[in-house]
């Protein structure tokens, strides 16, 4: 449908957030993920600008925050979610041990909300 | 379909679930999810004993894995899982700005899981 | 945004449909899925044509078919769809005991799909 | 598990829907989906009979709702389902602005359906 | 977990946004959607100039917008995000029958996501 | 991210659950599945266990056990589950035609959810 988009063949918007994206993350190219947004410059400019917003420092550490990204892809099966998140996971220092037990909390998570959903449990007076 | 099941009229093999849930936590009751899956003693024996095993600290913190666990109950939009593990992770010290983080955060997965899936973005072959 | 339309209201096609629901049924009055769908006289035809070729007896028992649809409907967190083929599959002869079972197998293979995303299971050869 | 059934191999009750499938969209043979389905006719036929219903020229324009197709398939990550139905659309005029806007409101709605879960927003008064 | 913000209660930076909200869509008072939001005042902002963005008149009407917004949210059962969309796409001219047709091929679309998932159908070599 | 783990390189946690397996099956090697896990011998054997606790016959027959794990599988579009539990469950005599029309309860299962979401169908008095 739509093809990457090289720098090489990018026009100036889009070299303006490749230049960002690898300048704040020191790399030499970004991922394709951009590489395939920058097809629509618009969306390529917020969803960085939005990106780097959230995923920056503040009341959570950056690598709390990959990590619950990368749970969320776990749970919503996008690979390349997965894959990419856990290379700058790992770059900010989660260990294999923190990712088998983030996997963990994964399945535990969904079996759990499956099982909630199942028995239509009701809200307790307290939680609500 | 099923009705909870209080401690006074659970059997004995509930009770003993319910004993451990309220003195490893340190609570009078337990919640309503325990006491729907006490209508099934099985269930409700494994549930415990394998939520107690992944939710244990480790190489994560205990309270990012609640963080985990509510980001994905956000995400699959279960009301009564978010609402009785964010009373848990309170407890464990999650402030109201390391909350709206991970919630902008849950938000911000799902749009780009989105935009993956749409773009048909293939892994980078450094990613592989 | 629409209302459920009642028998005395409901127009001649809508009436045709109901009333096949009703003498297939054996029961006085239609569900309110029925109702509601019952704004778009095509899609009910449609929907109810369906539904009863797909649930009709054939290599697997009705009761097996209606209980793989609460299965979907509980892993969807459907309340409505969960409840009404409940409804039907109590008629059928689900006892309380199969219904905890169904629940179980639901939350353990929403566990189980999350870990084989999240490891990124490979097919193995001799299941392609 | 089952292998697609090309039309030199189908029964007549396949041909038939195989033949009617050709003749309204004028091609020369039908997509996988339709071969793969024919291994269970009265699936083919009912799910083809729905979806001529469903997709035809109504209050909607046909392009209007191959657009809807596609968006939730690329929320569902439903690739083959992505493909053929934006193959069909660009066939009814969809341009590539139009599909890289589609994808950009199927990002945004699933981030602010995550955001309305994440934060429990209760329905205003004036919209129930 | 969070309460909705009134104009009366909030501070500079939210009322700037709801401000623009109010005049972009001359309404009086914004939804509870953004005084939720208004809880992260940085998520608020971006959240309501991405959607603007989005959301705008460009290669598809802001009609058809609307009403894929309406579908994922459909598909994806986000009550808040169904109601408040139809109201916005009943301003701007869906009628009931649009929204009906739409409705139907919501779920069409995903009884066939499922069944393309189900036989594992390959993408035809003409729809790579 | 995590390759499989071989029975020759695997430590004695991991052989054990892998020879419980082998035995309770009568195979001669695990599935990919299990290799993956044998990463997090934790949870290997508890993931082991609570599968061997839930599938086991009861209730329902182990068959229809599987047929249910299936339906949820394609549901959430897990390929390797998918083909896992089919192969399983082709061994404990599902034919072709019982898959066949647990695929079509799946499909059909998938929209009408979509449409009680859509159509916001209130629970009738009766099935509350």
């Amino acid at each position: 449908m739509f093809e990457p988009i090289e720098y090489a063949d990018a026009n100036d918007d889009v070299r303006a957030v490749f230049d960002a994206i690898k300048s704040t993350r020191d790399i030499p190219d970004v991922n394709n993920f951009w590489k395939y947004l920058a097809n629509d410059p618009a969306t390529l400019k917020r969803t960085w600008e939005s990106l780097a917003q959230v995923m920056a420092p503040g009341a959570l550490d950056p690598l709390v925050k990959e990590m619950i990204y990368i749970a969320i892809s776990m749970s919503n099966n996008c690979e390349y979610c997965i894959k990419s998140h856990s290379a700058s996971a790992r770059k900010q220092g989660m260990s294999d041990d923190m990712l088998k037990e983030l996997m963990a909390v994964v399945g535990m998570a969904n079996e759990t909300n499956a099982l909630v959903n199942a028995y239509r449990v009701e809200v307790d007076a307290a939680l609500r």
